[in-house]
């Protein structure tokens, strides 16, 4: 049983996650808040991979105060020893009383041993504290945990009619600046932008992260310095990309999937040839489990009616994140999804609604594929 | 100068004057307040064309106080004898002090002269307080005042991507039950309903109100007995309609637009011949005309991408209203709106958004054609 000031803590210790949450890929988001006999004694998150986790930061902060106390903590303390030492033994060391979690670690190297370990202790551990909204702030990475693959949303702007371009192809701009804006903000949360070579071909787009874009009140939190450019990843099965392109003048890591590994792109370009699937194109499913190996949780895709209908209609898309402008383009424009033909009312799989608002002056749809 | 007390008064009235909204039509929906000493002593809605008006029944209730009072009413009151006469003119009668109005009528048969005989008899008459509620109770009355034709809300459903069907036509349901129940209270509180022939025999379509569809609350304020059919209007200018349709076997008026006039459906059923445009179709703005001048307010479009789109080409609709179904159809099925070819993207007219709202598990999206 949780009580008010239980989650009031929790709160606190969620927001510090939040904070962590452009920089510490692959690892989760996770803030801890140490109490005792109802004063904050000590808070700290995790950063960035390689570096502390938040209970170190917050049993620092503690030092002695954090005997007796109750430590908050958004994710189950871990019981491994990774690139630190477990932050179980770090709680048992410091003498708290009291640990609670948001949730438990899908990770299967922790899965429940974090807080056994502090059971095992006589420290009284308990998980499920605000859950919803711990795994909000973690959705790439628990997705990963549980499914070895990145955490997909597939990123749509289009008309009210459904339509991203006339039909002699123009298309800037059908949204507005604050829906861009608000574009590079999920470009800077994610682990890896995915393309088409088309897309790239016809933009000329960088798919790359512009501080100066941002929002201001994420500049505030992410300095320019600790700027981390998502991998940008483009297929490009049919070797078209060229090295003149604005893609490759930006700074940052790019994957390219192609048919033939060919070089010339520079030394932050990798070229990778994947297998095919039955109908000659890249097999996306395959391609989604090498990137989970590749410890990538978020990835956010920007493509054309192609790839994005190839991804939807294999399953492969868990979120669609659709900015709506205010007009109407008319039948003779072009549609939003190449799908296959369905048949039957049933087919077409129903989203649930997550979010929506006004973004500028389009409107913003999150909704989510359900299983 | 209005107070605080003024807009909580006014804002009675407006209650008061939309109890009206479902049956006032050709006249407008008009609430009356009248308070004395800061007590409310009388009150009243106009209920019916012919009926007497809010302010009759406002000072009917109020009696021998309404002498010094203060009257708000949401209209501007009359100053002609129509079916009853003068509200202007009852107000002075019966010796109020002050008249407050939401809003000037722009009915040229008042248009600012029932604010003037007030004032010539000595009262402190004034309007502008809560305008834009006001306006938002009578949108189709102050349109058609204001053109000669009838407020145009064209009524779409749609997938995410802007699908109104499978590419085998197949669209039943696309938008869920509480979206359809919406439609109901939406031609509820039409004048009447605009469709094309080929909506009428594809769908069999009634294009009725269902009182037993409507929402509950709806019908506490809306009695079975005072339901009134909007006048239903089908283009079928290439006479394909035929006397067997759900439509004809509904109470309620039918006018039919066709080629030729050829009788068989009935009484209440009314063929009508109008002039064709140079590309051999309706002359929409030309039928708009002529609903104008038969004294309908608000008409509301349920058709398909051909008469709709045709009709929001020609800049003769008013507003939008999109049921959004969340989920994708693909570029295969079929679009929302036959528009003509625009080349550049600064052709397509914007929208201003009204309203965002869930209706059971739809998107209901409102806005507004800005001139």
């Amino acid at each position: 049983m949780f009580t008010t000031q239980d989650a009031r803590w929790m709160a606190r210790a969620l927001e510090l996650a939040r904070r962590g949450r452009f920089t510490t890929s692959p690892n989760p988001a996770v803030g801890c808040v140490i109490v005792k006999d109802g004063q904050l004694v000590g808070e700290g998150f995790h950063r960035r991979a390689g570096g502390p986790h938040a209970e170190v930061f917050a049993l620092q902060a503690a030092g002695e105060a954090a005997q007796g106390a109750t430590a908050y903590v958004t994710l189950e303390p871990c019981s491994h020893y990774g690139r630190t030492p477990p932050c179980a033994q770090g709680l048992i060391d410091a003498g708290v009383s009291r640990v609670v979690a948001a949730m438990v670690d899908p990770n299967p190297q922790v899965a429940g041993r974090g807080l056994a370990m502090l059971q095992d202790a006589g420290i009284r551990a308990e998980a499920g504290l605000m859950t919803d909204e711990a795994e909000a702030v973690n959705v790439g990475f628990l997705h990963r945990m549980r499914t070895g693959r990145p955490f997909v949303t597939l990123k749509l702007a289009a008309s009210l009619d459904g339509r991203t371009a006339l039909a002699n192809g123009e298309s800037q701009w059908i949204t507005g600046p604050a829906a861009r804006r608000d574009v590079q903000r999920h470009r800077a949360q994610s682990c890896a932008i995915l393309s088409g070579a088309d897309t790239v071909l016809m933009d000329n787009a960088a798919l790359n992260v512009r501080w100066q874009e941002l929002p201001a009140s994420l500049r505030q939190d992410y300095a320019e310095a600790e700027l981390r450019q998502p991998l940008r990843i483009v297929i490009d099965t049919q070797n078209r990309l060229h090295a003149g392109l604005r893609l490759f003048a930006q700074p940052g890591p790019v994957l390219l999937l192609r048919g033939e590994v060919t070089g010339g792109f520079g030394d932050e370009v990798e070229e990778c040839v994947l297998p095919l699937a039955a109908d000659g194109k890249l097999d996306l499913e395959l391609l989604l489990e090498e990137l989970g190996r590749r410890q990538l949780n978020y990835l956010w895709v920007e493509a054309g009616a192609t790839l994005g209908g190839a991804l939807f209609g294999a399953g492969l898309v868990n979120e669609l994140i659709l900015y709506q402008a205010p007009m109407l383009m008319g039948n003779p424009a072009r549609g939003l999804l190449a799908l296959p033909e369905f048949t039957a009312m049933s087919q077409p799989p129903r989203l649930a609604w997550q979010d929506c608002r006004l973004v500028g002056g389009d409107l913003k749809l999150t909704a989510r594929v359900t299983d």
